[in-house]
Order: C-alpha cells, then structure tokens, then sequence
C-alpha cells in the first residue's frame, strides 16, 4: 500500500558512536538508539558484535559497502540517511568511535539541516581511550604533558602536515589515527624537528577487540616494526607512550616486587 | 569474627571512566563495574545518579571529601585504595569523565603496582565529547582542522602554558579543561599571538546534565561574558567552536528552511 506523504513525519537521525569495538564499550544511550532504530546505517569499521545488537524489527545498512558493490560516496551516504529520514524511519547513523573524531559528522549534519530534518549527536568512545587504557597508561599526566593531541596522519591532501617541531618536544603525546601508511613521513618530520629517536611510540591494532595487538616501538624503529607486524586492522600510534608493562621491565626493582 | 589474612586474596582494581554526568553516557562494562563492586571509591564530580547505580551491597567512599572533613591528599586516596583491595574487597575507582584524561590515574597506579596489585582500565567519555555533541559540531573537520587538543588551564604551577602560537592559528580547536579561572590568561595570551579576537569559544558547564548550560562567545568577549554567566559548574571552553544553532542563525535561508 502506498503511502500517504501528508501523514508521514520526518523523524530526527540520531548520529551515534559506536565506540572502538568492544559491545561492551557502547554507552547505555548508544544501545537504547540501536534497540528502537527503525534502519541503523553504519560504517564498514562497526563491528558484527554490535551489529547484533540492534532490535528485531531493525533493518542494517552499510554505507561502507552495500553488497558487493563499491563504497558509496559521500554524497551517496547523505542521501541514503536523507531518504529513510524523510520516509518516516527512525534513523541511527551509526560511526565508529565518536563521531565527533575524525568521522566526518559535518558534511552529513550540513545535509540533514539542509533536509529541514532535526538531529542528536550520542557521543562514543574514541579509540584513544580504549588504546591508552590497553597500555596502562594516560593521556596526560602531571608533570609530564598538559596537552594531549587527536591528530590523523591523513587528510584530503595525503599526508597530514602537523606541529612537528611541537610534536617533538620530550614528553609530548599525541594518538595519531589512520597513520600506518604516513609512519614513515611522520617519522621523518618529527625525526628532522629534533624529536628524540628513542622516544617511544606503540602500536595499537584493533583496540578494545578480541584481536586487539599491541606493539612497542619507538621513532627509529617505527617503520621497520610496523611492517614486520604486518598489521590488517586499523591501528592508531600512540606517540610518547610505552606500555606501561615494557616501561615495568626497565625497572627491575618495581618488576620484582609484583 | 577477625578474617584470616592468609585466606584473602587480593583483587585487581578497576579504574572505571564515570563518564560527563549523564548516567546514560556511562558504558555498558563501566555499569557492570559499578553493580558487582564491593566498594567504589568515586570523586567528588561523579553525578548522584551514577551512584545511585552501585549495587545493593557497595559501599559508597567519597575521595573527594569524607563526611564534612577536608578533602583528602593524594596519598590518603592511594592508601584507601590499596587497603581496600588487599582486604580482598573488589574496588571500583570511579573518575569522571575518562579516568586516562586528566584523571591523576598515574599516581594511583603507582600506588597500585607497588603494593603487587593488579588492575584493570574501563575508559569513560570524556566530557570534551559530551560537550562538542551538545553544540552539535565536531572535534575535527575536513578542511578546517587535522587535530584537535585537549588541553588544560592548570597544571601544577598554576596557570598551564601551551602552544599559543600554534593554537593562535585560524581554525584551531581545542577542549580546555579547568579553564574558568584561567580564561583571562588564555584571552591574553592568544591574543598576543595573534589570534583574531572573533575567534568562537564556546563555554559548556555540566556538559551532559540536566543542568547543562551553553554559552556562546568570542575571544574577545570571553572574560566578560564568563562573569556574567556566574558559573558554579564544571565548565570546558571549547575553542575555535561556536553552536551550531548560532552558525545557522546567521544563513537566515537555512535557518527558514527549518
């Protein structure tokens, strides 16, 4: 039966974030959105585990890749949320980690208010959070760095230029996201703005996941480790930071006492 | 009856991230912490509506003060922490916001390792994300910004120096932290390096709760504006971010459109 459009209501999209992968890393406001969603539209990094949680009645949409098609554009992915939006669904447009972080929120914000639609934001838990509790370790620390960066080693240019010479200060931290190609670039900038060789930087591969892989470097050996772990997963680099256990094995006198 | 000390095994400690306030923001593990702990041990930020989710038999400890004494050192926090989890107690360390953020997390850690406890870290949104998704903006943007800082007004000196110049920069933004007080100082020093006095920096007090309140400003009108509004709350200066609904108030034709 076709339906009458003077009675369908326009329904706001809630933009939710997914968190870095583990279900039991959603907040409790992300899993409500998921379990009363009429089409939830998520990103090709959300994980099946919190695929599985959406309610019964809900339908998936991959705006990653729909079947085995090629990945949507853009503009595509507005469309597709405009569209079951103005249809009267009741819309999550589901990102992983916080879609306030690299999750290009804007572009598809601009096209909702574009639409007359309303929206909410349900903010997630952003990788870093769940890579520097894996490490042990925190993002800012008394005495060491006042600041912490969320920076990422790509932008619609290639490599991302940052505050190398910054950036390159002892006890600086940044977690830089989709940085395994741009490892090496980022290693000669920060390398050339005098940041010292030793200084650590760990791996961190499919954070707060089963398969989560944790790997210690530092600047010198940044490339060569990054591509002997051979690493499928998306990985942020936690620069200035040491899993807390490595840093516990260099000294020997706290080690013997656990 | 007196327990035997050599039947008691100690229990690792669970760092959980509270979240900005809003109950619904806390995660779904972070919600299992609290209702199967045998005590948290909670800051004096963390929402009433959060402890109110602690399990029937969970002790409640306020670290932030105790009944109507002082507020206790760091090192009165330590020892409460590691007393209770050798006595066998499961313990809940409750931080607002993420525990890794601007959480003194370290310090406790260290406390932990030395005494040969085991722990464990729940990450919990940090209020910066709460508060950019209430303005309905992004921490980062295609085209405006590759990074983003969460910095703080205050360090252990008093007012916390930072990349001003860099931060000066047009489409800079940064979520400071503990800035209330440092606003003045922050206005001055952008200032001086050159930053333009319309640069948005938007106030958000008790981001997250029901009492949450956005205040809309410039640089140039910062101090001013924060005395005006009188604020008693936590408060995040988003910089380099205005509101969305300001943005769209000035494009009269989309705001019609609405």
């Amino acid at each position: 039966m076709p339906r009458d459009l003077h009675q369908i209501t326009p329904s706001p999209v809630a933009f939710v974030g997914a968190g870095p992968g583990d279900p039991d890393l959603l907040t409790l406001k992300a899993l409500r959105a998921l379990q009363t969603a009429d089409v939830v539209i998520h990103d090709r990094l959300v994980s099946t585990e919190i695929l599985a949680l959406v309610g019964p009645q809900t339908r998936l949409r991959n705006a990653g890749k729909e079947g085995f098609g090629p990945s949507l554009t853009q503009g595509a992915i507005n469309d597709m949320i405009v569209d079951e939006a103005l249809s009267g669904a009741r819309v999550v447009r589901l990102k992983s980690g916080d879609p306030t972080v690299f999750g290009r929120l804007d572009e598809e914000l601009d096209a909702i208010l574009e639409a007359g639609l309303d929206y909410s934001i349900i903010p997630g838990l952003t990788s870093a959070s769940a890579a520097v509790a894996a490490l042990g370790q925190s993002l800012t620390k008394r005495g060491r760095n006042t600041a912490v960066r969320l920076i990422t080693g790509h932008d619609m240019q290639g490599y991302a230029d940052h505050d190398w010479r910054a950036l390159a200060r002892d006890g600086e931290v940044a977690a830089i996201y989709m940085a395994k190609k741009a490892a090496r670039f980022i290693q000669g900038r920060l390398l050339m703005h005098g940041a010292a060789p030793g200084t650590p930087v760990t791996i961190v591969e499919n954070a707060s996941r089963p398969d989560q892989r944790i790997v210690a470097a530092t600047l010198a050996t940044l490339p060569a480790i990054l591509a002997e772990a051979d690493m499928t997963g998306p990985a942020l680099l936690m620069y200035g930071l040491a899993p807390r256990d490595a840093a516990r094995a260099a000294l020997p006198q706290i080690q013997e006492m656990i």
